[in-house]
Order: structure tokens, then sequence, then C-alpha cells
């Protein structure tokens, strides 16, 4: 078994923390992988809440769930992450959430996540982290912008107080064409 | 279950790749915490290679391999592990390697490993390393010198060709007292 890549060790991070019935967020839907994998995390009885800024990427994505029969337990909301505020209550417990930053495979790659709504989404979550849950942010760095929203994201994990959140860094270091890493935020 | 620290994630990631019956090296035998844990993995008929510079390190470490019943498969070398290729044969195959950086817990501070010599070992022990194997490096920072060696150790596994190897970083960023993380090259 070969070291897993920080995609496939997102998905084990959040298999490890999600549970039937919980309350999940898929930040960044996109082409939908992540917001399937969370939904048959959570099963019949959770709820995925999903956002995504292109309204392509959100009508592939519910095809997807209704083919997976997984529709019902999953709500998509056609505006930016940074207004996920507004679809939580003050109770709300999160035991996953997922970001996965730069711009749409096979989309317009002009249109990429930035730090400033990145960090406003983050800051916005983690109140309402369970114990144990985790915020996972998969950073890419490659494409113009993205390195300033890698920087500005990694800074702010690097603020985080240590006895209410630990954030974990997994990446290769070794590879040419700057792959993704990941930074996975576990409320204590 | 919390995300683990670095050491605990190198002994998992040992033991994903040690197989009974493997050699394997602890490049820094210290307290002998990571010998007896080898030794273990590879079991009776299997083989430690160990290093250390400092005498009472090993013989405290020999009494703990002889009340685990684990003395028979392990070599215990009083030098320092850049002199591991004269403890090789040209065919040797290693399935997994240790090394913990930085000082003796508990011995003395200012003698501690440097980037020369840890160098000078990981690359004797590299083209030893069977397909899947692991040379897992235990990186500190926090003490006088230890910067330096973080930053060559570094620097050189940013180096290797990705065709050949792998290396994943995995550590903690938001802690105050700069603790170890984990550089991992796994052979293609």
């Amino acid at each position: 078994m070969n070291l897993p890549n920080a995609l496939t060790y997102s998905h084990t991070l959040l298999a490890d923390c999600v549970y039937a019935g919980a309350t999940v967020v898929d930040a960044t839907v996109g082409n939908g992988h992540d917001t399937v994998f969370l939904a048959q995390l959570v099963g019949p009885t959770g709820h995925v809440i999903g956002f995504d800024v292109q309204a392509a990427a959100l009508q592939r994505t519910q095809t997807q769930l209704v083919l997976t029969g997984a529709a019902d337990r999953v709500d998509l909301h056609l505006t930016g992450h940074e207004h996920v505020a507004d679809y939580l209550t003050p109770t709300t417990q999160i035991a996953g959430a997922i970001f996965n930053l730069g711009y749409l495979p096979g989309g317009d790659k002009t249109r990429i996540t930035r730090a400033t709504t990145t960090l406003t989404a983050v800051r916005a979550l983690l109140p309402h982290l369970t114990r144990g849950g985790r915020l996972l942010l998969m950073v890419y760095s490659g494409h113009p912008g993205g390195a300033a929203e890698a920087t500005a994201v990694h800074q702010f994990c690097t603020t985080l107080p240590q006895h209410d959140y630990q954030v974990l860094q997994y990446g290769f270091i070794n590879q040419i064409h700057q792959p993704p890493y990941l930074l996975a935020i576990e409320r204590r």
C-alpha cells in the first residue's frame, strides 16, 4: 500500500469523523465528488449543505445525487461559501467540512476561490465543529492567485489556538507540478 | 479518534511497510523505543541494524531488547549512522529505516545529529530500500542546530526524483513549542 495522496487522505480523515446522521458542509461543490462522498457518509438521516457559485456545477452534482439516491439529504446553494452562516442555526453542529480551493476542474480557470471569502467561511464554520470534527482544506498554489490564497490560509491556520484546535499539514514535497496539499483543522 | 501526532504516525507508516523477516535500520537508537518496535515488526526471522554514538543509550536499549526477548534479531553498533554502508552488502534490501533527529531525550543536549552525517546516511540507505519501503525522518528544529539540519534535510528531500520516490511531509503547524514533524521517503 503506497502513501495516499492528499485528496485520498482527505476522504480518509472525513470517513473517520463523519458519522451516520451527521450534518456536514461541502464548501466548494464543484464536480460533486466530495458531495456524493459526504452524502454516503452521513446516510439517509444525515444532512449535507453544499455551496458553489457556478450553476452548471450544481446542476451536474444534483444529477449525480439523484442517480446515487442521495438527493434527499443534500441541499445545494448557488452562492459563495462566505455566506455559510446564513444557512446554519446557532446550535448547528458540523462533524466535517471540506474546501477544495482553486478553480473548477474543466471549468473557467479564472473563477477561483480567494483568501478573503475562504477565510470568512472557515471562521464562520469553526465554532460549529463538533469535538473531533474536522474542517479540511485542499490547498492549490500552482494557478494564478493560488499562491496568495495558500499563503493566507496557511498563515491563518498557524494562528489557531492549539488548546482548541490542532492543524495538520499533509502533502508531498518533491513533485514538480505543485500538487495540492491538505490542511486539516480538528476541533479538540 | 484524534489525528495522530507525527511520532505515532511514523510507527503506523513503518507497520504498513515492514513485514515479518524484513531487514530494517534504526539510524538513531537513542532510548530504544523505535528499536524495540522494529524488532517486534520484523519478528524472529527479521533483522534490525541499529546505530548510536552514545554507549549508555545502546546499553539501555540492549537491556530492553533482552527483557522483550528480541535481542537475537538486533545488532547494535556504537558508531555514527554515516557509517551505515559498512554494515550492508550490495544486495541488502531494507524495508524500513527511521531517523529520530536532534539530541537524546534525557541526555547531553549538545550531542546532536547534524545535516552532513544525517544526509550521508540517508543517501547510503536509499538505494537499498525495497519498492514500497520507507525511510522516515522525525525532524526537530527547536534546539540549537536543529533548524539548520531541518532546512538541509527538507531541501534534500525536495530534490529526490519523483519517478523513484515520493516524500510526504506530515506535521502540525499551530503548536507553540515546535513539535517534530515527519518526512517519509517512500521508494516507488
